[in-house]
C-alpha cells in the first residue's frame, strides 16, 4: 500500500523534448517537425512525446530519439526541466529537454516522410512552439561546455573523420573561427586519435588523412590525471 | 476544453529537492533534515517538497528554499530532473533538484528546531535517502562550473568579504588549494570588486580589508566583451 503522504499532491503530464543535432556541410543542423496536434498544429516543433508510467525519464528520451532517428546508442545529455505554468497552451505539462548527437550521414530519409521531419541549419532556426527555442539555446550552451571538456564531439561521426572537418564542426558549435595551428597542437598534445592510412581526397587536392578516436588512449589519459580540453 | 490528445497520458508526482549550501569556518556546508515520513522515515534527506498545480517549477523551488531558510532572493540554479523508475520507494516521483546559495551568518537557527535541520560539512556527508547523494554530486559539479565562469560566489556573503576568505571559499568548492598570487592577480585584472575602508582584524594580526562585488563594474566588463574566469 502506498503511503497516504503521497496521495494529497497534484500529478502532472511529463513530456520529453529532444534537440536532435547533426553535422553536414560545415553546419550544425537540428531535426524539426511540424506539430501534429492542436494547439499550434503545423507550427515548427522539436521532436517530443510523453513519458509513460513504466519508463524512466532517460528511457523516455531514448524512445523519442529512436522513434525519430532509428539510431540506437545515441549520445544524449539532459538539458533540464521546463516547468513554467503556461508553457504548453494545451495543458499543464512539465517538459524535460535532452540533446542527442546523431550521425547525419546515417540518417534514414524515409523517416523524414513518416514524421514530417526536416533538418534545419542551426543558424536559420524558425520560431518554434512553446519554449522550444529556449531549450535549443540552453542545449547549445551545454553542448559547447561538453565538447570543450569531454571527447563528446566524436559522436557526430560514424567512425572516421578528417582534422579539417573536425575543426569545422568545433567552429560550427562555437560559432567562431578557431586558429588551426593551436587546434592541431592541442589535439597532438592530448594524443587521443589514431591516424588511418586512408585519405579523404574529395575535399582538397592534397587530401586529408582520416582519424578515429581511441577510447583506450582516453582511458589511459584520464588515469594519468589529465583533462580533455579543446 | 482541453484537447483530447493530452488526456491519454499518465500523470506523475513532481518533487523539488534543494541542495542548500552555505559557507562557514573554511568549509562548505549542506542543510539536511531527517525525512519526516515513511518510507525511510528519520533517514538523512535533502530539503524537499511537492510541486503544486498553481506554481511553476521555479516557484516550487523558491517555496522550498524560503520554507527552510526564510531567506528571499536566494541565488538558485536547476541541477536537473531525476526520473528513474524506483528512485522513490514510496511512489513514482520525478524530482527536480536545485541548488541554492545561502548566507549562513544570517541563518535563523529557530528553523533548525522547527524542521530538524542540520548544517553538515560537505566533506562529511552521510548516506541520504533515494538518489540525494547523486543530486549533491551533480550540484557541486555545476557549482564549480558556475563559480568559475560567473560572479556567483558572492551570493554566499551577506555583503562584504575579505580576499583570504574568498579564496578559502573557492578552495572549499574546488576541494584543492589555490595559488594565492595567481588568485589575486586574476581578481585584480578583472577589477570587479570595491575595497572598503574597514578591515577584518579577527582573522589575522595585520587584518584584511573588506571588499564588495560591484555589479556596475561587472555590467561594463561584460559590455567590453570580457569573460569572468576564476
Amino acid at each position: 500500500m502506498l503511503p497516504a503522504y503521497y496521495s494529497n499532491y497534484s500529478r502532472f503530464l511529463i513530456a520529453v523534448d529532444c534537440i536532435i543535432l547533426g553535422f553536414r556541410n560545415k553546419e550544425l543542423h537540428l531535426l524539426l517537425t511540424r506539430r501534429p496536434v492542436e494547439p499550434m498544429k503545423n507550427e515548427w516543433s522539436l521532436m517530443g512525446g510523453f513519458m509513460d508510467e513504466q519508463e524512466s525519464l532517460n528511457e523516455a528520451a531514448e524512445k523519442i530519439l529512436f522513434r525519430f532517428t532509428r539510431q540506437k546508442n545515441i549520445y544524449m545529455e539532459q538539458v533540464g526541466a521546463y516547468g513554467d505554468l503556461h508553457r504548453d497552451t494545451g495543458d499543464r505539462v512539465v517538459s524535460v529537454a535532452f540533446f542527442g548527437l546523431v550521425k547525419m550521414e546515417q540518417f534514414d530519409t524515409s523517416l523524414a516522410k513518416e514524421y514530417d521531419a526536416t533538418w534545419v541549419n542551426i543558424n536559420e532556426l524558425p520560431h518554434m512552439v512553446f519554449d522550444h527555442n529556449k531549450m535549443v539555446g540552453d542545449a547549445l550552451r551545454l553542448l559547447r561546455y561538453k565538447v570543450s571538456t569531454e571527447p563528446v564531439i566524436f559522436n557526430f561521426f560514424r567512425e572516421k573523420f578528417t582534422l579539417p572537418v573536425l575543426q569545422e564542426l568545433y567552429e560550427a558549435i562555437f560559432q567562431m573561427p578557431l586558429d588551426k595551428r593551436n587546434f592541431r597542437k592541442k589535439l597532438t598534445t592530448m594524443d587521443l586519435l589514431d591516424k588511418l592510412e586512408a585519405k579523404d581526397k574529395e575535399s582538397s587536392k592534397r587530401g586529408a588523412y582520416y582519424y578515429t578516436f581511441n577510447p583506450d588512449k582516453y582511458a589511459l589519459f584520464l588515469k594519468n590525471g589529465k583533462r580533455f580540453s579543446l
